[in-house]
């Protein structure tokens, strides 16, 4: 892997407009509506099993985040799931949340066993609660760092077949041929809430047009994020300038502020 | 019409600061809601069948938008607008996605035929999917153009007795009286996550003073983005500073801005 | 009461980073969440029953807001009020809307009566309205002040056994040794829609750390919305500012600018 592919991923979404359908939480559908229009997709917030064939017919990718299941919408998670493997779409998988209750971690489980092509995207915990006991070797005292889910994630690339990044300050993208390292964003980042989920709907728009490991999402975002963490007063503000800077970046920001160890 | 009817329109909307009902989709409610207080309405985002008949009662207009419609939402809308038309409200809606699956057809030609006193809000190609084979006529090639839609729009004013707005780089008001044009906002919008819903809720605001045609939301909001864009590095501002600039919109300015043509 | 006691719960909370849960309103989901995010906190927006007596479980304290309540949320509310017992977590109840509807105030007094540690933070209608005919006492004229419910408030005290927050102009903080008025916020606040939903949630930070009155949220809030306000050229920036400004409210500026009268 290497900045070329980021570049070109970034430039096709642009081309291209993918549409990416998300089953995603209330709390971030607006923001990850807008961070796919900035960054130059097509989003669809839909959930309705009476139209989710149609939607996977036309979009690129489907996302699905968990973060405020309940028994109503975990049944239109699987269904969309159907869908996206009837039509060969790849799905972005966001474990909002697996392990603070065992419903998250089973429909964790379940999505990721029922999708054809996957990229899982989660923060170190999430990670480690997914992959259960065989995906935990660190110990607890490194439970805060991503690098503490590596071995978590390359079970989850085992078991999963897919691409899994595990988000922190050093993001991981792990598959089967190994791991890159990415070492962009901003320590003001997790205090603006769904960046995380903002993420995991840039995967779907990179996955959308092939590019399917979660890199160029990581690395557009965690660029973009330092550009206006930089620029940004507080959370407040920083939700704003991300946008803004997503709609901006140009691939000469994005490779002299580009940090990563392949 | 002309200039006066949206001045004088606005100056109505601060003055009764109209209670505004809302059955709106997940992604906008927030957005909405804060531009109908900017713009000096009252919302209430409520779509309980629980408690619709007394909502409707004390509002002056209802906002239908089924942007995330559901086979849970659905009834909840026709039941909406049923309770508006017991109380002689006029009802907004919002065909989001019409044409993007058939039950978003369907349910938004189930919601026109219902509503008695009715004003439509879309763009081209849900203005076309909407009207069906009848209202189609200009050819493929315009689609995404907003005059494309103006067959399809009179139909509509026909079918449904009812008032028209087709969005787009042109605003068109369609009536049984004619049409006109409005050529305000500005190339950003799109990249904000529901405009157009934020131009339904506020359609509303201005139906509940008496402004049953759409062109004073119309304009209030083309020129408020137009002013808005200006101001903006990007979308996440842009966002912002509508809601700046339709708290701030004076007489002047909105007459000074709007380009229309009767 | 006195300045101590908020600086202290402010200290505590950035210390403690307390995990609460909100069972909210769709309009204010996104805005809550940062405004713990930026007070220091850590929220959970969940409402499952499916996964409620594990958050729970976890959790400081839970904020239940009746926004967007319907036939589906209301018995989740009312099993995490009862989740929230079983674990002596205190409840914060927003009776968004009491009064507007027969089933806001129904549920409303059903939420106040099941939980065993309460705070009710509410307006002066929607105090005055669930309070009933008993609390009201000091006539209609009066109905858009605040102290107009002090009588509602302290009827509410006795009754279910908790402390009120009645916000307006001047908020006052009611508990059964009395009352506190606060004269801190800005005329600009009511236009940015929720501002009483994030103060409710952010009267679950405290609550988490056990200030249990709202006395120091209500300080902290008003505070910040005055500091944000004065840098804000309308609601839109105003929602961005206030998010900036609890991030960085150290304690010299909360004493500086707080109005309090014990």
């Amino acid at each position: 892997m290497n900045v070329e592919v980021i570049v070109s991923a970034l430039r096709r979404v642009r081309e291209v407009k993918p549409l990416v359908v998300n089953v995603t939480n209330y709390v971030v559908m607006n923001n990850t509506a807008n961070a796919l229009l900035a960054v130059g997709a097509s989003p669809i917030m839909a959930h309705s099993k009476q139209e989710m064939a149609e939607m996977m017919y036309f979009a690129g990718a489907l996302v699905i985040n968990i973060g405020t299941l309940d028994s109503v919408w975990t049944p239109r998670m699987l269904h969309a799931v159907e869908q996206a493997n009837a039509n060969n779409k790849t799905v972005v998988l966001d474990p909002v949340g697996c392990g603070a209750s065992a419903i998250r971690t089973e429909t964790s489980r379940q999505i990721a066993t029922l999708a054809e092509s996957l990229i899982i995207r989660g923060n170190a915990s999430e990670i480690i609660a997914l992959a259960g006991d065989q995906g935990q070797s660190k110990g607890v005292d490194a439970m805060d760092s991503s690098e503490a889910a590596l071995g978590a994630a390359e079970y989850l690339v085992r078991t999963y077949s897919c691409a899994v990044v595990v988000s922190g300050k050093t993001d991981y993208i792990v598959t089967a041929k190994g791991y890159s390292q990415l070492k962009n964003g901003h320590a003001m980042m997790p205090y603006v809430t769904g960046m995380g989920c903002t993420l995991s709907a840039l995967t779907g728009a990179f996955a959308a047009v092939g590019e399917k490991t979660g890199l160029a999402a990581t690395a557009v975002l965690g660029v973009a994020g330092e550009i206006a963490a930089e620029q940004s007063a507080g959370p407040g503000s920083l939700q704003v300038n991300i946008l803004d800077t997503l709609y901006n970046l140009d691939v000469e920001m994005l490779t002299q502020r580009l940090i990563m160890i392949d």
